[in-house]
């Protein structure tokens, strides 16, 4: 019997110049990044990469977690300097480390973290793939009071895309952190699991309600689906920070 | 007799995906992009732009100045907005400002401040082209002795490039100061002028110091010619920004 061990890879990432996470035909990915470079160190025999989910196009990730499992034998150290050799600059594996076979990177995960950063003075082009440049004052007091209604265990099907009809769309949100910085709103939103753009969707609205266009017991509007989700009002990428994923 | 009037136009910008201020032939800069969203607006009629220095490719710029004069009849606020329909999205124009026919954006400088930023954490990829990625731990103490000896008075020909043989290259450098956030150290450089590759070159043997290569005083053997300053620990350019000039 050959055991193959299982790595759990740490990694971080500019999403800037990817669509995403998620392999696509023809398309710059970061798992495809990420798989080329550890079936180069596996003697060319295909890795899979398992994550803990796929971020979107131009999205961030300080604390991304992935899978893999790797036939020749390498330290967990050796392997993070390998892949950081091979991989392009705007990728950088912070830590491996051998986990039990039966661990499972998307599975397993009890929780995550998302940061979404909204700059509310001037146009900053310095800033401009890392920041939302939304150049408006929101009313702090009001987006807060709509954190809470958002706060807890409800159906997030209507804060989804709805694309893929899940059968499960009840999550928890635990909290949302709003830290004002000078010119920047940091919001801070932690969950069981995420459905898709379900961050963004939360913060489109979340600032339509700051801008004054909605109170905030629009929220509840959009949860009793009196109110049909406008895709529109979807928060650009480039804010969105995969922060941290709990296991 | 017609009067033309002056411009001074405040703009910033992200350097990462330019040659450099500077215009040259058959190389993306922005004074060429500058340029050509200005002569656009004066009717086709060339405008050439003045700045108030220029900097290195991928340096970036939060507050730069240049003069233009215009021809067509605009306002302030206008030639602001139009110049920010015109240019890509990693310039953007602050303000703009009808000035004496007299003043010039270089000859009337006072004072310039840059600014470098330095991570001596773990490597972020995300900052690769905002943050001079060193992810060594610095002595600040010896780099504040070393800034020291830096301030004031000097001849800084031997912290320039001397490719150009100046007459003068006696600068005043009225304040270095040392910002440590978290992973981050912030070097400020003010100045009554910069030599050329001045900042980065007064940053490079600094990092040595605070990697305790040299002692602090390697300032003065510089100083003293004693020392050829090695252009190889000039610091990368990503992490310099030109933060303010004063007039």
């Amino acid at each position: 019997m050959i055991i193959v061990p299982r790595f759990l890879i740490n990694f971080s990432y500019d999403g800037t110049n990817y669509n995403g996470y998620q392999k696509q035909k023809g398309m710059k990915t970061i798992q495809e990044k990420m798989e080329t470079a550890l079936t180069s160190i596996n003697n060319n025999s295909f890795v899979k990469l398992t994550a803990s989910g796929r971020t979107d196009a131009k999205v961030h990730a300080i604390n991304q977690y992935a899978h893999a499992d790797i036939d020749v034998n390498i330290t967990e150290y050796k392997l993070m300097r390998a892949l950081n050799s091979l991989l392009p600059d705007d990728i950088y594996v912070k830590s491996t480390k051998i986990v039990d076979d039966n661990f499972h990177s998307r599975y397993d995960v009890i929780s995550k973290t998302y940061i979404y950063k909204i700059n509310v003075g001037s146009f900053n082009p310095i800033e401009r793939n890392y920041v939302y440049q939304l150049c408006k004052k929101l009313d702090i007091k009001k987006i807060r009071e709509a954190t809470m209604l958002l706060q807890g265990t409800h159906d997030f099907q209507n804060f989804s895309s709805n694309e893929h009809k899940l059968k499960d769309t009840v999550r928890t949100v635990n909290e949302i952190k709003l830290i004002e910085d000078g010119d920047y709103l940091i919001m801070t939103f932690k969950s069981n699991g995420f459905l898709k753009y379900m961050v963004r969707i939360m913060v489109g609205i979340l600032i339509q309600i700051g801008l004054g266009k909605y109170a905030p017991e629009y929220i509840n509007d959009i949860f009793d689906s009196k109110i049909k989700t406008n895709y529109k009002k979807i928060a650009p990428a480039q804010g969105l920070y995969l922060l941290n994923v709990t296991y």
